[in-house]
């Protein structure tokens, strides 16, 4: 019952990208948010996620989402806070995390819409390592790439969001970790703050040398989230019965002539596979991660690192920061304030019951 | 204890090929076969298997076995009559299978040589249905690909040896099958004789368009045996939780500028899975394979197709027809004949055990 309409700012896709999307391929846009209608939910943007399957939503065909309509509101998946509400489901001051899109404001009947039971974490946490990120890195290496104490696991990306959390669980479950990346920053942090094993900056080393030292006796699981040559590189260094986990393709989404692995004969003299997931398969379990992830962020096992940028005006400009390798650690877009009451400052066991 | 020493013949590989082998990469070579040594077996061979598969052995690459040394005899799994033995293992008269080689006597100290037990079937099922191709369409279709009654499975070289009984077991098993094919006499033998559901000519027909049509839910099984540009139109078209079994990738083998597939991608999206796999690794399970394939062979339910070249002299020239698509089922050269005692004309059941 708002006596004054709230004025929305939200950012609408205008023109498909060929290659890497451009700020011009959106459009600024503001307007007054509708009054709500019976069933319906608004929700406030606090963090949004820039992640790199936003570049493959942008596209026409349909992957596993279908495409964004052309002069719709870009999709993007996010958490805030429930300002109104005529949804029995949601309550004013729920904190709500979905595909809320790039604005400001987002009304809906709360069908992907879920509650988020605030936890004694920073806020950025809920869109990293205790969200999709988190959910990724976990089930991903666990239950597709299924590690084994003395195990050799490589994962490129290794400074990314679910790169970084991926090399240390498989730290905790006892393999030996190389990481991948394309920095030297990234590679200090990887080796001296995560404690990785090796690592490999792939845009001065030759990966096929640094694999053979790093790897002598091959990968047993490589974690990928990059595709293209240096997945190729990596298939030809696999351990027999290795496997390859699919996360992601990332040089490949801006590349109108992708690279397809040349050497996949290697899978069947090596026994080996190459498996796709996507994290939402996993969301019934999300519990099981969260609370193992918890539980080793408590413990200094586990880090992450977030890249905040300050403004929803500056949404565009950020997602380059995915494909030309600058940011570190998991991207976000703060679009307004955390609600103070979110963040529980003690640490209490079973919170997530 | 010979009184002559018997005149071997026999082919060597003096050239690598760049694409396809030539009869001229090979010379022939006469001589005798000099007296055994304690420990040692003397096979005749009385067919030898033309596989895919050799075309790799030839490259300089070590594969899963060490390349074939040029100037040594050409590899080849083989099966024969053990002529005489200072081995305990073997008696004259026992039929042994192994990779015998190109040539028509071998002589070894017995490792990596079977004995195979006489049964009621025709002797060239000892290199097609009851051998290796036996082997690795039921396991590669039962252990990789894991059918499920109603789905579709696919299978490119339909028409070939393992092609031909994955998709018999695939029909046994509940299954939709699609043969891919590359001639309109292999297309209808497919549908005629092996009863598979539909059937593509694939250089007549347009792949992406006949799979639509075929697999209009997708394609839950892509059994490729093929690889290259094939594999990469089945992965466009490819179900939820799709399983690829990697068996064999011939269209590459000949390729010095080999075909990776660039829509890797769609594994992600699809949580689907390649895998690679080798039949010598269910060589001990190979009684529970035979067992169900001389069931099916008994009822009519599975039927197999030779291809014999006559003469060792035309093993050269017969490996083209492997990869020049002119051959239809098992490719077989018939080195010398068959021992009369090997043709058991009774078909029992427990003559495996």
């Amino acid at each position: 019952m708002e006596l004054h309409p709230r004025m929305n700012q939200r950012w609408l896709l205008t023109t498909r990208p060929h290659g890497q999307a451009r700020e011009s391929d959106f459009t600024w846009d503001e307007g007054p948010v509708e009054a709500l209608a019976e069933g319906e939910v608004l929700v406030r943007t606090v963090h949004l996620s820039l992640d790199p399957t936003n570049r493959v939503w942008m596209n026409e065909a349909e992957s596993y989402l279908p495409a964004i309509a052309l002069g719709g509101v870009m999709r993007g998946g996010g958490i805030g806070v429930v300002e109104e509400s005529r949804n029995p489901r949601f309550a004013p001051g729920d904190l709500a995390a979905g595909l809320l899109g790039w604005q400001r404001y987002s009304v809906s009947d709360g069908r992907g819409l879920s509650k988020v039971t605030p936890m004694p974490v920073p806020f950025t946490a809920y869109l990293s390592a205790l969200g999709h990120i988190g959910l990724t890195a976990y089930f991903g290496l666990l239950d597709i790439g299924k590690p084994k104490a003395g195990e050799t696991l490589v994962v490129s990306a290794g400074a990314g969001a679910v790169g970084s959390l991926v090399g240390q669980i498989g730290k905790i479950k006892g393999c030996r970790v190389v990481g991948i990346a394309g920095s030297e920053d990234k590679c200090r942090w990887m080796r001296d703050d995560l404690d990785f094993d090796a690592v490999i900056n792939y845009r001065i080393e030759n990966l096929q040398e640094a694999l053979r030292r790093h790897a002598p006796e091959g990968i047993d699981i490589y974690f990928d989230n990059v595709g293209g040559r240096i997945l190729e590189v990596a298939i030809d260094h696999l351990a027999m019965r290795a496997r390859i986990v699919a996360c992601g393709m990332i040089s490949q989404y801006n590349n109108p002539d992708p690279h397809g692995p040349a050497n996949l004969g290697r899978l069947i003299t090596k026994r080996a596979r190459i498996e796709g997931f996507l994290c939402t398969d996993y969301s019934g379990r999300a519990l099981e991660a969260f609370t193992d992830i918890v539980q080793w962020m408590q413990t200094g096992k586990l880090h992450y690192r977030v890249d905040v940028i300050d403004g929803l005006k500056n949404a565009p400009r950020a997602l380059d920061r995915l494909f030309d390798g600058s940011n570190t650690g998991k991207l976000l877009v703060r679009v307004s304030d955390e609600p103070a009451a979110a963040v529980i400052p003690t640490v209490s066991s079973g919170f997530l019951n």
